[in-house]
């Protein structure tokens, strides 16, 4: 029975995206969490999620979960706000392991920062037309204030690597003006692209604007929630190599140098699987 | 036979796009050759394929050609640059009826134009990866010089309504300075999106320039091979409501009012299919 235990408790958390911008919640979870492994999908053959629908988004969500099972995770994180505000909760009712988005431990953390109680949210069209974000701060908070922001043509830029470039600071004052105009004091950045546009919407929102990176949250919330249920892997047991592994439905040599320059470590390898056959 | 004959040339021709840009070449068969019916698929839930790889645009293209069979058309046309240079050779192998892309039309056109025998293309990464225009060009014309461009932040602005910007006179200056300082004299849209920026282009490229759009060109292409296959339709036989025939595999509603602003007249309909199911 012990043997049993241990063996769920060393068995990977996989994670999952649309494309690359998940990366940036593995690295927490990596930094938070050294000694677990990981089994990480970008779904780089139908990215975007973001301008998607529900029914679509929570399809795909459920091919993805359906993959990683073979993978015999013991526990998964939604690393994209879209796929987590739409089909989190759907998915939740059919599986037998712990499952975790990214939406919470934002709304979490922008609670606890505001002082003045208005919050402003960006994220993808379909993460901000679900209004999750501020249905769960409204949970914890009653009196918030959210407003919310889709942004779209920022993750294309920050795709094209245009990260300090005028015509971002462009888009991104564009976008940011209505919630300055609102006086939020804390920004949740509602997709996992724009924690790599941190200095320029710091600097476009003030200093006095706190910026709640969900990533950061959730390998916290990850962390409590292995613990809870007695998930935790036991030191030294993954062997480096295979600690970490990636796959995607496209352009595995694309993801891998990406990935390389995201992560604290080289990226060997990323395996091309046919996802819509899960 | 004569009537198995008749019932085929009456049959619609099957376009298919990633998304909404095929609507510009659906809309230049209409002008042309208005008896025709036309069955459109536009693949919304996985959108874009021009950062995709030739394998997954060559599979989806198959998915797609599979449902148009069994609409039962004439012919296929791809109207999508990147699928046209990645699949359809391809696809073409295996199919029975005819099929024609955007990049032959766009080439023949480019030869015609040029003076100086120096050509620009603009387009997508995969488009511009592939070589493709280049290829067919100089197959046309062997002292031709060919560059290319990829503009991958053109589509995420068109698709913003940022037609009459200065961040996308910006972005297009800098796609385009390149191409100045080649001297082209003729360039090729070679992404259905583009004719949408056609008044940008025009000014920074200057008025020598001559632009090619293969939407227009590639209709009268479509012409030509059907009436050399016989496969023309017999005037009037189309009912007006169901001539044209819209399907999308995400967001019907969106399609819908975004087709009904780019066609001649109001579209009433879009069915969503699964098309993975293909």
């Amino acid at each position: 029975m012990t043997e049993k235990i241990e063996s769920i408790r060393n068995a990977p958390i996989g994670v999952f995206d649309s494309g690359v911008g998940g990366l940036t919640v593995a690295r927490e979870i990596i930094r938070q969490m050294p000694d677990e492994g990981i089994i990480y999908f970008g779904d780089t053959a139908r990215v975007p999620y973001g301008n998607k629908s529900k029914d679509t988004i929570t399809r795909y969500s459920r091919q993805i979960i359906r993959f990683l099972k073979t993978r015999q995770v013991k526990a998964i994180v939604i690393a994209c706000n879209t796929a987590s505000a739409y089909a989190l909760e759907e998915v939740k009712k059919d599986l037998d392991i712990p499952i975790l988005g990214v939406i919470r431990a934002g709304a979490v953390s922008a609670v606890k920062a505001t002082q003045n109680g208005k919050v402003g949210i960006i994220g993808t069209e379909g993460t901000i037309r679900s209004g999750i974000y501020e249905t769960v701060i409204k949970e914890m908070m009653p009196s918030a204030r959210v407003s919310g922001k889709a942004c779209p043509l920022l993750v294309p830029l920050v795709e094209e690597g245009l990260l300090h470039d005028s015509v971002t600071d462009e888009i991104a004052s564009r976008y940011l003006s209505e919630l300055k105009a609102k006086y939020v004091d804390t920004l949740v950045l509602g997709c996992t692209h724009y924690p790599l546009l941190r200095s320029t919407i710091k600097r476009l929102m003030g200093e006095d604007v706190t910026l709640i990176n969900p990533a950061y949250e959730t390998a916290i919330e990850l962390k409590a929630l292995l613990e809870k249920e007695d998930l935790i892997c036991c030191p030294g047991v993954c062997q480096p190599q295979e600690k970490y592994q990636f796959y995607v439905s496209d352009l595995a040599e694309k993801f891998t140098n990406f990935a390389s320059s995201i992560l604290p470590q080289q990226v060997k390898e990323t395996k091309k699987i046919d996802i819509e056959n899960y």
